[in-house]
């Protein structure tokens, strides 16, 4: 079998390889759970990789014992510093085998390799959240990204603690609710399994997981569609966090990236955006009420992409590149414009 | 030597054990790490208390092998559920020579139980935050002490957190910070011993340690007593929310504690309330404010108590009393009032 190249998508709860031919085409596909450094720490991240691309060389019937010409990882939780270098040693040091060049970038940049080669805004909500701009020089800028305890605002997690907080402060009379909280109070032990809050704590404390934690945030979103005014409501406030993530990176958007026929595309990724419909109304006014401030003039219109494939494949594409392959790749395929707005 | 009884206060970074003998005089005492049970679990807990409680007995010169007569812990993290239990079941079975009678109960009581027979209010900034009310009638109600992941407004890991995220909000220009970042972004560093704000992810997920996140409220108190304008303005915001709480617990106030000469009493624990005059503004403005809202009409003045010695006493009374012994006490001695307010 001709050289094929690896590419991982690493997310806050689940995780996905494929393997590329020199073409460009997806030969197989594996998936895998959480591949977060800061989630699950390098080794077992390392760990976890390696049995992707293992498992899809099988489906691909390729030899297991041939290294990949060069494997592209993007993760969440990857934004350089020393747990982009733990994982890459560990990788090396684990999987020797797995492929002859090893890079690690950010899943913004993975996201944004398999949208287009110009750059735009990748806006991630999953799990956690944050959001780029890779702007078409390769500059790269972020916004977020610190998880739980310093960020994921308008992320899965977020949408589960407000949720549940909103509860909480509802029962402590410490703050009023927005609206009633009888179908969060009762969804809430429902999915925890509890009878009491106090039972909850276990699942914030000594058995938090992240993932299954921002798990209820299903279930919010399945409130809000059943007409649940503060599961709307909670929604409403991610679709603005997101939108402030947005106008926190407008300034550093090259002005090229505004004067596309979509405006300024921004690559939406993660499952919340499953939800856009619960966001729609809090992003848009939230951006449009930041028009006239410091949001730069070029800023007319914008789109909202999806990708049409894992953004594992724009992993496998900045490996490659790493090497000096530039992958073919017909970029309109792999993504679907959901939304345009110009203000 | 006569009977002993034993009363230990647990923090989320310190504690501390009482020998006390019959008639209320505290004979030694010991301190000892964390003890709160959702922060170390109940394993290492009962062996802190244990190990508190043996160093006590060896420097009052007691025989260690002699039961004590009750022994009666007051924790932070100890509101009743799971928690208590799992204690209780790990201090008989680990220790069942150190006392005939165990009983746990939550910080609060164990501070009210040191300033008065009569109840009152509780309001609790250390490591953690919380506010109970404890009435004349023995009825207890509370605000809060959900720990760092649901609540903790007010504490030295809020203030920790709420200076920390300003610092990354403006870095990120997510949020501008209400005044210049310089001096708390530097002294950040320092602290956390970082040059980049990445390495501080360490020290807020894989190696997290509330009790050092929250120690860097030390480093902003001293920032805002040199007159740093953003260190005051967390200070002023973390007074709001302690006053929040107050508002919080006060329609489950049984009237007959408005009434006393002091007004409202509340008992202020924990290490936050060394910097009254930077919470001051807040608290007071807070509690103006509600007034003629909800607020109940017997609520004309209250003042701020501060023990005078260790609610770990509050704890041995506690325990005390749960065999049936009430023990004499001078609570006048045990409380000085630091401040009044007359509406």
């Amino acid at each position: 079998m001709a050289a094929l190249f690896g590419g991982v998508e690493g997310g806050g709860t689940q995780s996905r390889a494929v393997l590329v031919d020199a073409d460009g085409r997806i030969v197989a596909e594996a998936e895998g759970p959480c591949t977060n450094p800061w989630l699950v720490g390098a080794e077992l991240c390392a760990e976890r990789i390696a049995a992707m691309l293992h498992e899809a060389k099988r489906r691909a019937g390729a030899d297991p014992t041939v290294p990949l010409r060069a494997l592209g990882v993007a993760l969440s939780g990857a934004d350089g510093g020393g747990a982009v270098s733990a994982l890459l040693e560990q990788l090396r040091r684990r999987s020797p085998a797995l492929s002859h060049s090893y890079s690690v970038r950010s899943d913004a940049a993975g996201a944004m390799a398999t949208a287009s080669e110009h750059g735009g805004v990748v806006l991630i909500s999953g799990t956690g959240s944050n959001c780029h701009v890779l702007n078409p020089d390769g500059t790269e800028s972020g916004c977020g990204g610190w998880g739980h305890m310093l960020g994921d605002e308008g992320s899965a997690f977020w949408i589960a603690h407000r949720a549940v907080k909103a509860v909480y402060d509802s029962m402590d009379n410490l703050q009023p609710a927005a609206h009633d909280i009888a179908h969060l109070r009762s969804a809430m032990c429902h999915y925890f399994q509890i009878s009491d809050r106090k039972e909850l704590l276990p699942h914030l404390y000594g058995c938090f997981q992240k993932a299954e934690f921002a798990g209820f945030c299903r279930k919010v979103a399945e409130g809000a569609r059943a007409g649940d005014a503060l599961c709307r409501h909670v929604f409403a406030q991610a679709g603005q966090q997101l939108a402030r993530h947005v106008i926190a990176v407008l300034p550093r958007v090259h002005q090229s990236l505004f004067q596309g026929e979509l405006g300024l595309p921004i690559v939406c990724v993660g499952s919340v955006w499953k939800s856009w419909e619960l966001l729609r109304e809090g992003f848009i006014q939230t951006l449009e009420g930041a028009r006239g401030g410091d949001v730069p003039g070029g800023f007319t219109h914008f789109s909202l992409l999806r990708l049409r494939c894992s953004s594992a494949l724009g992993g496998a594409i900045l490996g490659a590149r790493a090497v000096g392959h530039a992958m073919p790749m017909d970029y309109g395929r792999n993504t679907r414009v959901f939304y345009t707005h110009r203000f």
